[in-house]
């Protein structure tokens, strides 16, 4: 068993924002992360697959492969765009890193082109970051 | 004389956006740039003083009182902030990294705590950074 | 179950030395870092909780809690000492990078606001780190 | 139980080839990796020891011993060599990261002089990077 | 005066040896890098230009331009290449970072889309990198 | 002219006090960096040297001799040391990082086996460097 990580990184903006709850409750919770106009991040995605060598290739999942699922299925939808509004995967849900590490983990979990996903990281800035394992 | 750099983190969202253009203009020029609802960063401030030690302190600057100036010239105006809507010294300005590092430097460049402010440097990811120098 | 890592940075002087060796074992045994003027580092720590999503909130715990926890606890008690002579939670033990995360582990493992201290995460240099998990 | 990290560098070429197959089968898997005159890497590895904390020493081992059994079983045999052509460990293997990564830890293995290896990490490129841990 | 930086990584090996010497001072200059069978690095790039900021744009040059420029010229003609025999613009010249950062610079500075080239930095390893100004 | 850069790191105490001071003053100008116990960090120290291309070498200098002339002459003395009271070339001297950088210059300046110095870059920690150039 290997573990292959693939690393991309991705702009975007989000407000945290739970809509049932009331505008004072949003800010007391949030605070400065529920501003009105969004904030935005660098965020550092990190996918792990996790399986066995195929011993015609010496890879456990071709990364040139992998590099395209990711672009196509996460990075395309959410890079330069507002994570409330302009993603479909994330229609509804409070963008909490948390919950769009959960998010991405839903578009990859049966797109992996060998192995299979085992870690979804993501940080949100240098200090904060999430690992989802699925679990 | 020596050159002394302090860092500081700051998350923001923005919207590369020309006003006096027209809309098919601006999507033209500034691309997935141009997303209506914006995206982020987390952007890296360098601020670089230069003067002369001096002997009493060893400093050219104190950098703790150097950090309070950024910090409440700065980085309180705009992090976790939209820079087209939330900010005052950007007010009707596009927000590219240029701009936004002179913004900086217009509100940094009277108030250094000790020597000269010689350079700001912003990094927009980690592929993308700005240097102005006040010329 | 997500993980959720929070990292924050302190400097500290140690010296490693067992009281209860004589001088020429510890100097044998810890080479230079037996000075005994002692050096220093700036330690990077990360702090990793584990727990389930809460609905209202979207986190598994506040970050903006959990940080403050961390800096009342800990870096507080660490940033700018000597780890031998200054820490409470220290004292009578000898500060190697191992012992240093057991105590912070320690400091923390019945205050985490949210979710359970699940790893501490601790580099001394860049080349050198140890992870404890309670185990 | 406590983790112990130790990281090193080094920088090799290598060339993706499996000798089993075809030129044009080993251009349509490896692509520009197959460039037969090669390419290169900074390699970043990472070795991982479990263990319980010697009370004399305060260490699971001693890591300018662990250095040393990294240098001279690992770096000295692949820094500025061919992995390819000038590495007995790996003699007839296809270098992929995966490949190279099981070749360190049996490199490895025998000779932790204090706990035992836990794991292999090995960076590619900043994007790309495997875990093994002899499973 | 603005100065904007792009950075781009490519993979490449090299060898030290410069032709016109005999192997044993190729070998007493260059040591371990003079290695027959080559070596190699993940360089890291930086093109840095200087211009004024255009009023209507707010950049000094469009960087999705500027980086169309760096992959066509330079990152497309070494990346994954061995910079001995592959590579063009580099042909007969003894590969040294210096070197490599002045074949750069002249494959750059008449292709600039905005602005002017400024500078050429050219990491080799993470201790090693180099500056080259055209001067 | 080319600009060369090798970059080294060493671990040191220190502490911030000016003997020529009352311990009050010492306190209220340096804080936390006058505890009496001192505290430490990870230097990175950065050593850019200036010149032209030898076409025997293609270096401006050889990086292996400026790597031992920078660990004979900075390093060894300061790696694993209290800067106040273990270092020849900082005695009496309050070890600021401006100062240190001074230090380091005067030890370096005429003992670079090929161009000249051009630069010292010192960093304290992530957030705080010194760039010090003779003037």
């Amino acid at each position: 068993m290997i573990y292959v990580s693939r690393r991309e990184v991705f702009s975007a903006s989000h407000r945290l924002h739970n809509t049932e709850l009331s505008d004072e409750e949003n800010q007391r919770i949030f605070g400065k992360c529920n501003n009105p106009n969004g904030h935005g991040h660098n965020y550092i995605l990190e996918v792990v697959v996790a399986g066995e060598i195929d011993p015609k290739t010496g890879y456990v999942v071709d990364l040139k492969l992998l590099k395209t699922v990711i672009i196509e299925n996460v990075v395309k939808k959410v890079d330069h765009k507002h994570l409330n509004y302009d993603v479909d995967f994330l229609k509804g849900i409070n963008p909490t890193t948390e919950n769009v590490a959960i998010g991405i983990w839903n578009q990859l979990v049966d797109k992996i082109p060998g192995g299979k996903l085992y870690s979804i990281k993501l940080h949100e800035t240098e200090n904060n970051f999430i690992e989802y394992r699925g679990e």
